[in-house]
């Protein structure tokens, strides 16, 4: 069979593009390193963390379109470590080397109504949600849906960035100032009791291979703790990764991705709720960098490389995560003393508040 | 206390200079990474697996003065991957920076006299040896030590290169003229039974943690495949930890060493022969980067910057590493799709007979 770029695949000495050049490429780039892999990272920003652990680095728009063209000419295979990567930049990608996770997986993953409704028609629950283009929309939103609600904006929206909660019909026109006019999604308040995630990786094959399911602590609407294996019963677990494993095959995704998840009501009442898909590799995974047979980067370098899958399982009977957010990470000293424990740090300057400066793992009955 | 060059410790953020460029220093890299240091490799090779992994890298003589001199500069402490530093390069980056581990553990272990009159020194068994410097003290060698016994040159060995067997008293001159005059230690045969190595590390502070000693296979004087546990007397084991303390002890080491030794004797009458010692992170301790709760590496890292050593304690029931050696590495995608298997690979380019092209770890009740 001829290499096209659906099927191309990558061997040792190969060079992979990432866009973007933060934490998460950072450890693509580690782990890339391991299986005799080179990166080249490309970002707009002088300095960034990946550049350190690179084999090349170029510092360019995501609109440069020459900029664009020599890095494509010069690596395999592009990946990324946001979803916010424009549309038009993958199109100049690629026209010229695979670009995986591809277009379409991008296109829906940007668009908060686009991810729910593929959830829904894939049979599974999501919030109640309407799409708002205006005021009157979201006025009308609000009698349908009820109160409380959320209002997001359809795109561009990280760590709680663009939701607005709506406690009352009066609540409308604040909200929609505040959005400023951008297309968005309201959604239902769902009552849950935790959060958990499923991440996965879908290879070139059509495989998918998920690591266990995580469950999810936030603090300030950012990602404190993940703990592995989530309080779920077995049930909803498995149907947690049937639905992550069928939103990935109908993206024809390729590479590792995340599918967030409220869950609601206990023991045969136990549901999960589609909330978020994040088309690429996602903090909620960082524990499988020691913690499971394979990381989520290896896992991603091996999806969007055409090579085998590797094997998910964890190699402790519990494993948790927790960011180093801030000035959390002032304790390496001390966090690098603690036993069964990993520290990571990103290499990053100045910690400022809400700033993801590293994690620490920690392992339990190992 | 003021930080002098003896105790300086490193912080996130800071550079390590690593003297080399192969895998060891590519490996040294990867983990100092982790921690949030950065890596400046310095070595005479214009392309070297190490630099694509690397925050910088300088190409240079290591009798460049000026180009030393300028590598000192911007890192915060000096480590090696290989024992063969000239000393005069650790003389001149040593008046500006700290040399971990420092010139004493380097003249010693780049010497089979000295290593061996050390172990002797401390109480440990070695093969009977005498000092070689001309044709007539090899002669006279022969006949004090018997045969078979090895002539070795003294300095500059590796991986079984200048090394000859003498089986007959009349090999001395063939023998003498191979190793065409250079200072040898000529010693006698030990009939071993296997060979085993200590991997360890001495802190700044003194604190020396060894990992689970290491069964070690050869194949053409390579090291082929190493497992944990090592088929050993847990007395015996104890035994090989203690010397190695004790050696690095002496040697007032900081960082990660290893200590190779022969094993003669089974049960009551096992005893180990030390062997060789090399001042650097090891091959045979490869299989602590995903076996062993810290590895080789983020260990060698810690202890050369002056922070806590880690936890020791391998993550698996039984872990063999196989070195991929040469061809061997044609397996990669195969050995890729292994389960409980991780495969690492050097990013060098064409496979040569003999070559450390990359290795495989394999986990067993893990």
């Amino acid at each position: 069979m001829r290499e096209t770029p659906s099927n191309l695949t990558l061997k040792p000495g190969d060079t992979i593009g990432i866009l973007g050049g933060g934490q998460l490429g950072r450890m693509i780039a580690l782990a890339a390193a391991r299986l005799g892999l080179r990166c080249h990272i490309y970002a707009p920003e002088a300095a960034n963390p990946a550049y350190d652990v690179a084999a090349k680095y170029t510092v360019g728009r995501y609109d440069d379109e020459a900029a664009l063209r020599g890095f494509a000419s010069s690596v395999q295979c592009v990946t990324y470590e946001f979803e916010n990567v424009p549309a038009k930049t993958v199109e100049i990608l690629s026209s010229r080397v695979p670009v995986r996770p591809g277009a379409k997986a991008l296109a829906v993953c940007q668009d908060r109504v686009l991810e729910k409704q593929l959830a829904r028609d894939l049979g599974a629950t999501t919030a109640d949600f309407v799409s708002i283009n205006n005021l009157e929309e979201l006025v009308q939103g609000i009698a349908t849906i009820g109160t409380p609600s959320i209002l997001k904006t359809r795109r561009f929206g990280y760590d709680g960035k663009g939701q607005f909660v709506i406690r009352k019909a009066e609540d409308a026109a604040t909200a929609w100032a505040a959005v400023a006019g951008s297309p968005c999604i309201l959604e239902s308040f769902v009552p849950f009791l935790r959060e958990v995630s499923v991440v996965a990786a879908r290879g070139l094959d059509g495989i998918v291979k998920a690591f266990p399911v995580t469950e999810n602590e936030h603090r300030d609407q950012i990602l404190r703790r993940s703990i592995v294996p989530a309080t779920l019963h077995p049930v909803t677990a498995r149907s947690a990764i049937d639905i992550a494993t069928k939103i990935a095959t109908a993206l024809d995704y390729v590479g590792v991705f995340a599918v967030e998840f409220f869950v609601v009501g206990e023991n045969e009442a136990e549901t999960v709720y589609v909330n978020e898909i994040a088309p690429r590799v996602h903090n909620s995974g960082h524990w499988t960098l020691d913690g499971a047979s394979t990381s989520q980067f290896e896992q991603h370098v091996r999806a969007i490389s055409g090579l085998p899958l590797g094997a998910t399982a964890p190699t402790a009977a519990k494993v948790e995560m927790t960011n180093l957010i801030g000035d959390d990470v002032l304790d390496w000293h001390s966090l690098m003393a603690e036993p069964d424990t990993q520290l990571h740090l990103y290499g990053k300057g100045e910690p400022r508040p809400g700033r993801k400066m590293g994690h620490v793992t920690r392992f339990f009955g190992r």
